[in-house]
């Protein structure tokens, strides 16, 4: 018999799924195109009729323990999807439950950043930890904290919004909104903000001078810096300051064990490890000085999906948890 | 029987502590001065001293079931006291096992902070709340984070140093030794350097002007505010200022239900409660405006002393709770 959790991450792009065992090993995996559809009903059906295949050709020897997803905005407490910005479909989606309904197995929705969390917790370096957070680099900044070994959701299922801690009052213009966010700053879009502001201000040569904005990315950013461009060295050592300041203070709030960094920009390496970590020290609070692991992602492939599956087992570890605790007190 | 927890908060100069029933009653309440005693031991000595002589007063009636500490810079999983600045007995102080080894009763030692956070939740305004928040506005500024219903200690034991945030990296000088944390702004001394900072930069005429910086104090400040003062007044509007962003911050983490503001400064009432709220409103992310209640404290008198015996209440109904789950289930 196979145990499998399907894990489901729905991006601004694709939505990627998988079927993922206990072990953390992805036995099949595939993708549909997220917005191609303006009505939910339709890209669900798309994507029921795409898992549907696959389930079949596993035959009886597959047993869904459970669906885990991964969405922006996603909220953890209702299961819903609550005014993504970034997706076609507006309000509020109770997307669990419309996934629970076709399956008839127990569904759980959280945002992307809560599940690459428990994907690190369940499957990654954070195994054996309590305290601890991941920080995902991607289009935006997202994060997901553990803290006495559960997520950290709070009163409304909307906790870990580190992306949106305002850190420069009245600066760069956020999607949210709002002026100054951590986000637009340290992101892939933060990234390539800092590159054109770098080069309106310095004179040194640069080959990002001849991108046009509109064609600027973190790749090209990263690709420049290893080169030896002096512009985007610079935008990866301010980008890295910004998120050291802003994780030492993240580390006065909730004193983590460790902090993973996750996704593209991540994948940086020392480009934006080695200011991170500097200017995190240096801004550090004595009692907490030298302590804080800054670590990367521990998951290496399907990260994705494999922390939407792990809010499954997830699940399931606590009510195993809970019935241990029984048999050994009773 | 009286069943009572006796709480004992160490301030920076006096010493306090009562037995409190679990309907938080205080059936006595006393005090030793804190720093007449360089040694830890003779400090102790007269504290078990003074104790000692109330459970005799009482007679065999009296059951203590358990001490509560709140302390600065107390560790909760050490039960330490680490690198207290403003006490006298420098190192780490073993306090909790040394109050254990005397009255042989369960001992717990917990900040300052945390301790009020417990009090808020046992007898106070956070009754029923799993996801809250204290901020404490005294010499500085402290803060007790509830998560899922549990104090928030972190992997160090050292969480919640919210008044240690760097909200002007560069800016005012901290007693941690770095400067712009929050606490050199919105706190007691924050006020009085506010109030000086406003004489220097204003013309205005000010009650305020005729006192030397070393008898300026947040009372005398408050005191001029309510007399309509006009540089008190923008005192209290940019000490609410910096909070107010400074709760948005945290809010954006922790997504609590509620904030109180316990400890002197939180008395000022409207003159800090309208500004704070105002700009915590005005700098909050969307999907948290309006939901977030920014309350005073609901613990009247003998507040301190009240959170430190909470703290074995609580242990003591975390044992319950696990029981009764234990009844129910097996």
């Amino acid at each position: 018999m196979n145990q499998v959790a399907i894990g489901i991450d729905i991006g601004g792009t694709n939505t990627v799924f998988g079927f993922i065992n206990r072990e953390g090993k992805c036995l099949v995996e595939d993708s549909i195109p997220t917005q191609k559809h303006g009505e939910i009903e339709k890209y669900l059906e798309e994507l029921f009729s795409e898992i549907d295949k696959h389930i079949a050709c596993f035959g009886p020897d597959l047993e869904i323990v459970g669906i885990g997803i991964g969405a922006p905005n996603g909220n953890f407490y209702n299961g819903t999807i609550e005014h993504a910005g970034n997706l076609r479909w507006d309000g509020v989606i109770p997307l669990a439950q419309m996934v629970e309904d076709h399956f008839k197995v127990p569904t759980f929705l959280t945002n992307d950043a809560n599940a690459a969390a428990i994907g690190e917790m369940i499957y990654g370096g954070a195994k054996g930890m309590k305290n601890f957070m991941v920080i995902t680099l991607g289009t935006g900044l997202g994060s997901g904290i553990v803290v006495n070994g559960e997520l950290l959701y709070g009163h409304d299922g909307f906790a870990g919004e580190v992306g949106h801690m305002l850190v420069r009052p009245g600066g760069r213009h956020c999607g949210c909104g709002r002026r100054g966010c951590l986000e637009t700053y340290v992101s892939a879009t933060g990234v390539k903000r800092t590159a054109q502001k770098l080069m309106a201000k310095y004179r040194e040569e640069s080959v990002l001078r001849d991108v046009p904005f509109n064609q600027l990315n973190a790749k090209l950013v990263n690709d420049a810096a290893t080169g030896g461009d002096k512009i985007a060295i610079e935008t990866f050592e301010y980008t890295g300051q910004m998120l050291g300041l802003a994780l030492a203070n993240a580390v006065a709030v909730t004193n983590p064990e460790a902090i993973f960094l996750f996704g593209g920009l991540a994948k940086a390496g020392d480009l934006i490890f080695k200011p991170t970590q500097h200017h995190m020290e240096e801004n550090m609070l004595n009692i907490f000085k030298n302590k804080v692991k800054l670590l990367p992602s521990g998951l290496k492939s399907n990260a994705a999906i494999l922390g939407a599956s792990a809010l499954v087992w997830k699940e399931l570890e606590n009510d195993e948890k809970f019935l241990n605790k029984t048999i050994n007190h009773a």
